[in-house]
């Protein structure tokens, strides 16, 4: 293949200052979460308070990142239930849900966080769980030094046209689609 | 909006083990460094030997990541020469991108990883700075149990095709389109 040319410009400089963004990672491929912790590890590198609130996944079930962002300072919450599929109560699940956005909502409004990773709150908010315009209304009206990342599949289009940065991660293959399981170490 | 329908029954169960795989983030979105990175904290928290090789980013430009990475564990060398619009002598930048490979094959090749994360390692290979074919027979003859990340836009379909795992990040939008300014903490 004929190599591409070297880029010897740059793209045009950003002037605008802002204090805080939004970002929304979605789609169906992988790394919506890991790039959201990816952020965290950064952001508590540079000395800010960070907090995650895991919206899905349930605190009995550890991971290796969990582990990680502890160990950096970083203020991790594992507040869901787990899979909807292994739920045995469906309103407590419900009722968990409505619960972590509560503590996320208080996270954001305390204004003492430079980052707050709201992970996998889409589904709640898609399964009609979690009000999406009470979310994307706090968010909007956050404290302004209130860094704020969402992921999750299927974001709201209220929440996409708040965001400032949008991602779609699309599976392009995927090695569970082999019948390959997941590996600790690499995919939790 | 109508709320979706809660999942009750989850994806069928993966039954190959696979002793390590090789994933690819690419697009022209953000994020496909940043879930490497998190995939390497992640790593890192198992008590794995992780190395992240960065072939475009320099030593003089010190990032967030680099500095959580490091106070993990993680192996982090930046053996690029930074952006090539700002190189002084491309010569120079070339050969820099071709020992960042030598070095990222040598970790390779030691089998003493258990993740090593090739980032934006498809500039140099787009540009003809380093051998396609070269990289991509190294993975596929990698020790089995070394898993790889390689990251970068336009990911040269040889790399794509051995891949197991391959995410496109696809910008929806980013606020540096509207001229906002990178955030410490959050985009370095």
């Amino acid at each position: 293949m004929k190599p591409k040319a070297v880029p010897t410009k740059g793209p045009a400089l950003a002037t605008k200052k802002s204090p805080s963004i939004v970002m929304v990672n979605t789609g169906d491929g992988k790394g919506k979460s890991t790039a959201a912790f990816g952020t965290a590890m950064r952001a508590v590198a540079r000395g800010w308070k960070v907090c995650v609130i895991q919206f899905v996944k349930s605190g009995s079930w550890k991971v290796g990142e969990e582990k990680a962002a502890k160990s950096l300072g970083i203020e991790w919450l594992t507040i869901g239930d787990g899979f909807t599929w292994d739920s045995k109560n469906m309103d407590r699940t419900e009722a968990i849900a409505r619960y972590a956005w509560t503590v996320g909502k208080e996270k954001i409004l305390s204004g003492q966080y430079g980052l707050v990773v709201l992970d996998e709150i889409t589904y709640p908010m898609n399964w009609g769980w979690i009000s999406t315009s009470e979310v994307v209304d706090v968010i909007r009206n956050r404290p302004t030094s209130v860094n704020i990342i969402a992921t999750g599949r299927d974001a709201p289009p209220e929440l996409v046209d708040l965001a400032d940065t949008v991602t779609e991660m699309r599976k392009v293959k995927h090695a569970f689609d082999r019948g390959v399981r997941a590996i600790r170490g690499i995919d939790f």
